[in-house]
C-alpha cells in the first residue's frame, strides 16, 4: 500500500498552510474582480492534443484514458486551455473576461523536486485587452498577494516579441527564433557553455550564434543600450516593453521587476510579455508564479482564425509556495477546546461542545476508554488552553467544570460561563 | 470543441455559490476539529481494485490507465479509500484520527441528473471511536452546515447490524441477508413491488420474502415495536439503536432525524449506523449527505485482519447542494468599483484601484477602445454603485472623479476622499 511516484499526501499542519495560500489568493483574485471558473480534469484528447494547445513536450506528458464508451480522453496538464475552451465556447461573452481557476493539474512526466505528477495551479487570466495594463494588473495583484503571504518576492520579465527582435539583428531567421528561444529556456540550468553547445547543433549561422554567447556573458546588459545597439528603433516589441516599464513605474512595481532580455519561457504560445516571479532572496530556485501574453491561442483553438483575443494571464504554483513557506511556518491556530464526559454524560458534553461552536470556538468531543489523567495530558501536550469536563453531578446541576490548563485552576457553573470566560480569554 | 458528456464548466455566480458551500463546509469541520488532508487523485489501481474497497458496482465505473512507466493506475471513485490509506500506512498516528477531504472523485458510469462522470466529494470522518457519539457529532455538524447554509434538512438512518437481526428474525440467513440489503437499497426507485419481484428471483425462503414484503408495506412500524414482535431482545444491533436515539434526543437533534428499519445503503462495507440526509421538504429527490460506520475495512485494507480501526463517516455532494441552492440563490455580492482612464493615466488608475484593493473593496479597472458612455451604461447594467474617472487634469492635481451611480452626482476630490466616501457608503 503505497502513493504513485510523484503524489502526495498533505496532512494536518500542511495543509492548513496550503488551505491559508488558497485563501490569500482567492481574496486577491475577488479584490481584483476576477470571477471563479471550475472546469474538468477530465477532457477530450482532441482538445487537450489540437496543435495549438500544450505543445509537443507536454503532449508526452498528458495522462490518455478512454472511457467505456471508447471515447478518447485526457487529463488537462494546465488551466489555460481550459479557459481557452470556456471562451472559445461562448461566443458571447462579455470582454474583458477576467476569470480564476484553482485545480489540480497532471503531468506524466519526470519526477524531481518541484515537479509533482499531479499539482494545483492557481491561474488568473484575462481575455479581451490588448494593452499592457492586464499585465501590470497582475503583477500588482502577485504583488499583493505574496505580501499578504510575507514572501519577498521579485518578478523577471521580458518580452517574447522584443526578443525576437533582438535576435534578429543578431542574424537570426523567424524559423530559427523559436527554436532558439527554447535553448535560451535552459540558461538558468544549463549555463552559458551549454547554451553555446545546443547554438552549435542548430543549423544556424555561427556568427549569429557567437552574436548570441557573446551577449549572454555580458552584465545584464540594459535594455535601451541594446535597443541602440542592434538599432531596434521602435519596433512593435521595443515599443511594448517601453509602454509596460512606464506602467510598472508609475504603480510602484519598478523597483521589484528586472528586465531580463532572455527571458523566453519555453512554451511558442506567448506572443508578447512573459514573465517569472521568485523568492526575491534566491533562496529558492523554482519560480513561485509565472505567465504572460497568449494573444492568438485562443482564437486559434476555436478555429476561428479570423478572431483575436488578446489575452494574459498568471500562474500560482502552489506547492512551490508551500515548499517556500514549510520552514518559516508556525502552526498558530488556536487549539479546540477539549470536551470531556466524565460517567454517563456523552449527550450532555456533545450539546455542550456544539454550544462552543456557535459560538465560533474549535471543540473537541474527548471520548472512549482513555483514563482521565492522559487525556489531560494529551489535551495538555498538544497545547490546548482549556477542558471542559462534565461529570454526572455538573450535568444535573446543569453545570460543567472548566479546567485552565496553564494554571491548573478549575471553576465550576454554568456552561455559558464557561464560554464567556474562553471568548474573553480568546478575544473573541 | 465541447466537453465530456457528465462533465461541466461551473462560472461565475454558479462558481461563488459553490466556494460559498464549501467555505461553510470547511468552517464546520475545523470547528468540529477536523483536520484537512488531501491525497492524490491518482492511485495504484491494486489499491482502489482491493476487495475490501469499492464493491464490484464501483470497479466497473473506475477510471484506469497506466503512465509512461507502465504501472497501472486509476483515478479515485471516493475519499474513503485514501483516507482508509492514510490510516493504514500510519500505524502511530494519534486516534481518534479526524480528518476532512474536499475534493474531486470519478466515475465512469451511466450519467443521469445528480450523478456526474467527475464530481466533488465533501467527507468527514473519525478512525478510532467505538461509541455513537462519533455518529452524533457528525449529524451535529450536518445540521449546523445545513442550517448555516439556509437548507432545512432531514435525516433517515438505520443500523445495519440491526437490519441484519430483523431479516434473522423473518428467516433470512446471515448469507443471502447483505444481497438482500442491496434489493431494499433501491425500494424509493423501484417501489415495493420491485422489491417483490426481486426478492422472488433470489434463492429465498419463499416465506421469508413473503414477511419482508409484508413488513415494508406496513407503514412505518416503530423501532421498539419491532424488535417487540421478532423477540430480538437485546440484540447488538438494538442496543445500539436504541444508544444513539438517547444521544440524538439528548442532543436537540431527535425532531429531524427518522429511524427507517428499511434503510441499507448499498455498500457492504457498513457495519452499523447508516444515514442519508435529505431537503426535509422532499422538494429535492437526491440525497445532500450520506455516511455510516465502517469498522472492519481499514484493517482489512492496510491488510491487518488483527487490528480493527472503528470509523465512521459523513459525506457531503457539493453538486446535489448547489442543485438544491441554485434556485434560492440570489447573487448579493457587491459590484467592483469600476476605474476608468481618461486619457494618458493609466498608470494613475492602477495605483487607485491598488489603493482601494488594500483597503478590501473589490476593484476593476475598465480600459480598451470602450466609449466612456458605454462603459458607464455597462457598469451601471451591472449594478455597480461607484465609478471612479481619472482624467489628465484630475490626475494631475492627484485627484479622481467620484461618480455616484444611483444618483448620477460625481465628485472631484483626492483618492483618499473617495475611498472613504465609498467605504461609509458600504458599510466598511
Amino acid at each position: 500500500m503505497q502513493n504513485v511516484k510523484g503524489t502526495f499526501d498533505f496532512r494536518a499542519g500542511e495543509q492548513v498552510l496550503r488551505n491559508r495560500i488558497r485563501a490569500v489568493l482567492e481574496r486577491q483574485f475577488a479584490l481584483y474582480d476576477f470571477e471563479p471558473l471550475e472546469t474538468p480534469i477530465l477532457n477530450e484528447q482532441s482538445l487537450l492534443a489540437s496543435k495549438y494547445a500544450g505543445g509537443e513536450e507536454i503532449m508526452q506528458e498528458m495522462y490518455r484514458l478512454s472511457d467505456q464508451g471508447g471515447r478518447n480522453l485526457g487529463l488537462r496538464y494546465d488551466l489555460t486551455v481550459p479557459f481557452a475552451k470556456v471562451v472559445a465556447i461562448h461566443p458571447g461573452l462579455e470582454m474583458p473576461f477576467k476569470r480564476y481557476e484553482i485545480g489540480k493539474v497532471f503531468r506524466d512526466g519526470p519526477v524531481k523536486r518541484g515537479r509533482l505528477r499531479e499539482f494545483t495551479q492557481c491561474d488568473a487570466d484575462v481575455a479581451g485587452t490588448e494593452g499592457p495594463e492586464a499585465e501590470t494588473e497582475l503583477l500588482q495583484l502577485a504583488s499583493d498577494a505574496f505580501g499578504a503571504l510575507g514572501i519577498d518576492a521579485a518578478v523577471r520579465w521580458n518580452n517574447r516579441r522584443f526578443l525576437g527582435e533582438l535576435l534578429a539583428g543578431l542574424g537570426v531567421g523567424e524559423e530559427a527564433a523559436a527554436s532558439v528561444m527554447l535553448t535560451l529556456d535552459k540558461l538558468d540550468k544549463i549555463g552559458v557553455d551549454g547554451v553555446a553547445a545546443e547554438l552549435g547543433d542548430k543549423k544556424l549561422d555561427p556568427q549569429a550564434a557567437a552574436g548570441i554567447v557573446r551577449l549572454i556573458r555580458e552584465e545584464a546588459p540594459g535594455f535601451e543600450e541594446l535597443v541602440e545597439r542592434f538599432s531596434l528603433g521602435a519596433a512593435r516589441g521595443v515599443m511594448e516593453v517601453r509602454q509596460l516599464q512606464k506602467l510598472l513605474d508609475g504603480t510602484g512595481l519598478g523597483p521589484i521587476c528586472r528586465f531580463d532580455p532572455f527571458l523566453s519561457r519555453g512554451l511558442s504560445f506567448y506572443t508578447g510579455t512573459v514573465y517569472e516571479l521568485f523568492a526575491a532572496d534566491g533562496s529558492f530556485r523554482s519560480s513561485l508564479a509565472s505567465g504572460g501574453r497568449y494573444d492568438s491561442i485562443i482564437g486559434k483553438l476555436a478555429g476561428r482564425e479570423d478572431i483575436r483575443y488578446p489575452a494574459v494571464g498568471i500562474s500560482f504554483g502552489l506547492d512551490s509556495i508551500m515548499e517556500l513557506m514549510r520552514t518559516a511556518r508556525g502552526d498558530t491556530a488556536a487549539q479546540a477546546v477539549r470536551f470531556v464526559p466524565i460517567g454517563d454524560t456523552l449527550a450532555e458534553t456533545l450539546s455542550a461542545a456544539a454550544l462552543f461552536r456557535g459560538a465560533g470556538i474549535r471543540a473537541r468531543v474527548e471520548s472512549g476508554s482513555r483514563k482521565l489523567k492522559r487525556t489531560l495530558a494529551a489535551a495538555a501536550a498538544k497545547g490546548a488552553r482549556f477542558v471542559v469536563l462534565i461529570g454526572e453531578e455538573e450535568a444535573a446541576a446543569g453545570q460543567v467544570r472548566l479546567k485552565h490548563m496553564r494554571t491548573g485552576e478549575e471553576t465550576v457553573g454554568p456552561i455559558e460561563l464557561a464560554l464567556h470566560t474562553v471568548e474573553r480569554s480568546e478575544g473573541i
